[in-house]
């Protein structure tokens, strides 16, 4: 039986600000992607999102970014290795505390906004994310593009590589997303996600933005939670997955 | 044979301000109390300074700080309990990774600065330091002022608690400190340091400010590390101790 | 005829995450608190309020805050006196920067959360704040709480002064508000805010808390943006108030 | 007669850190590029440095940077131009009430670090500084490097321009700097140094880094102030640059 993550971005409110629904996204995803504090995440939304995902057996992972809550982490930085290293383990090692407290624990790293397109190819960065991984902890599994810099170095080191998908994003033939700004590059149709979905997860495939069916192998899939609609399109998504025969569960 | 531990704040530049001269400070204390990001201590000196601190035998504190770059700390805040506790938390966690990677790890918390102070009567405040420790490790001493809320705190909640005394600052008849900007709250004369240093750790006693001789217990002697000459005093403290028969060592 | 000024707190994002809806307040407040960075308020979102109130010709007002975007200004802070002034120039002088290129000027400061709250009895600091304004124009006026420390330091160092209500808040029987946190601190019936509202205006009094009546003499009524619902009884305040023949118009 | 403004960052501490010695380095320029607080410098220390420099009769320039005190503004940023535009307003506005308090004004705009070299090239990042300076003041001079794409949309934005040159850094043939990194990039031989800047202001040539003579025509000489031995430095060009019949004085 094929199975499937679904992994999404929460607590990325800061103080007296909100911006997703955790609650909500709790009761879908399988995967939580926590923000720590440097784009998003202020401690005490981090122990709470730690308390909620762990009482639902929800997994915990750590949504890294660049140090930029102006920005929201979307503006890419042209951060030194030794910098960006210790300020990704550093990130790690704050949720830690709360996922640990919890009765979970962290489980996975994730770049965030700018600091995930960067190092789909910039080796340095991408080397420095890893970096900062293995002084945090070398068994941690590292979310990311498949064929990105990132993976491809994480896995050099050792460490767990995770691919994922994304439903609702437009891809190239040669399987990257095409960017955000071009026409036509975030689908906004739910019931093409849903059947996108479905495909990704049971077929390992895609049409590409060109028409072209494409091979994308992904063993976890991003749903975003930060616009109208998107709770109750995350339910359905996952509502046909598993009507199609596919398990919902974390991965590995 | 008495023994005393000697402790300073180290790692208190951020980015590209330095304060603490911390590769001296390391031949000179036994216990280093690390910034950790809130009131100074980027990441990347975190992460130098817990190496050079994991060199040397070294202990690590979390020195815990209200979030107040700009203040350095040192302006009191009204942090509601649930807030602190979490901000409490999140920096030993961002700690632990450095002192992990280096063979070591977090083996205290000391609050800094405007929060050490508050805490020493704050009941409210000294209960969310606890409370912060707690959620990161339930068997982490807290290093404080004999007689504040935040030991007799920490003792009921079942953390080991170690006492701190001050040479270079003046002792009210109750034990308590003289408040900085009184006259003569901070003794400038070296050897006057030097002498009280002594008297400290071998007979746990100081001339107060009136001239009355009290007794202040305390396991740990602190040591300044931001002012010109203080590394040279540092040295000069540590020499007479260890000449009148004071073994200098990490507390237990 | 009896004029009213109608004030709210504006911009009260920061970057990626949104509060209060400005475009629909704007069109019934007669003047804009509008945050300055320190609290809230980035730079792209300051210049966008300043273009929409100068278009609708809404007074600008300087939000002036603690430096504390994560507490949203709402932490009492001890902040020394020399930079709390410097602070409140600074975050004066941003603002101007966006009124005058959008056509207007900053007309008035008010204090915002923690800081608003301390100088209503904080002499200090009070007059930080006074210092702060005179920095930046000494003909500012000085929005603030009837009988607070702010406006008689305001007052005594020639600045003018513009005195507020609240109509969703209880007041004692001494005219001030009943903190947050207690029983009733807060009316949430709408028909009870509307005509308390119309009584501040024409009457110039208010029930207190206690059942009493009691005089509140205030040149602006504070209007809350952030919760839901908000905007609509915002109209409706309005709305009752032109009705009830009080003309709402900006403070002279 | 010759003439050359001499220019030197000030003010770039930050709380509790100091950086630059300010009140030395206001004894030898005749232009202060004052940090406004997005890389370093905090209100009051803008407040205090405008004071200093207004009695001496030095200008005061607005160093605007990215956002970015944890790498002291040196790490680029993709910043989006409305953003960055924005923010450059807010920053020379800030300054702006320091300066007309202390009795000048802001008289010049220059980008600091990273920004500084990216609008060398980056035409949308240098049209953002041109909107913000604009925003702020359209008749406010932009202090930049000669031939760099901010000079030139500044000029064609009806702004002043004002080209400076670095007597401590190699140039390429081209007229451009070599990189920092590189070997010799910075000459750090003081009577180098001084050679270099009567050159520079005499003749307006200088040596490259390939042996060749070349043309830097610079209205201004950027001095550094942050290393040791700097504000000697500062001093000896001032005397040789006086000695050698050049008047030094700020840009009209």
């Amino acid at each position: 039986m094929t199975s499937i993550d679904l992994n999404a971005d929460l607590g990325e409110g800061f103080g007296h600000w909100r911006l997703t629904d955790d609650e909500q996204l709790l009761t879908v995803v399988t995967s939580a992607n926590v923000a720590c504090g440097f784009h998003a995440g202020d401690p005490a939304t981090m122990r709470r999102v730690c308390e909620l995902a762990a009482a639902r057996g929800v997994r915990i992972g750590a949504q890294v970014s660049y140090r930029d809550l102006a920005g929201f982490g979307r503006r890419a930085m042209d951060v030194p290795p030794a910098e960006l290293a210790a300020e990704v383990a550093y990130q790690i090692g704050a949720l830690e505390v709360f996922a640990r407290a919890a009765g979970s624990r962290v489980s996975y790293v994730k770049p965030h906004g700018a600091l995930y397109n960067r190092v789909v190819h910039d080796e340095e960065q991408a080397a420095a994310v890893v970096e900062g991984v293995l002084l945090a902890d070398d068994s941690l599994p590292v979310l990311g593009l498949p064929g990105s810099r990132l993976l491809e170095l994480a896995g050099k080191a050792g460490l767990p590589t995770v691919t994922e998908a994304f439903a609702d994003r437009a891809y190239t033939e040669e399987g990257t997303l095409v960017l955000r700004g071009r026409d036509g590059a975030v689908l906004t149709d739910p019931e093409a996600v849903v059947a996108r979905s479905v495909d990704l997860a049971r077929l390992g495939t895609v049409t590409a933005h060109s028409g072209a069916r494409i091979a994308v192998r992904a063993r976890s899939l991003c749903l975003h939670g930060d616009t109208p609609g998107a709770v109750e399109l995350a339910h359905r998504v996952r509502q046909r997955l598993e009507a199609s025969g596919v398990r919902v569960e974390a991965f590995v």
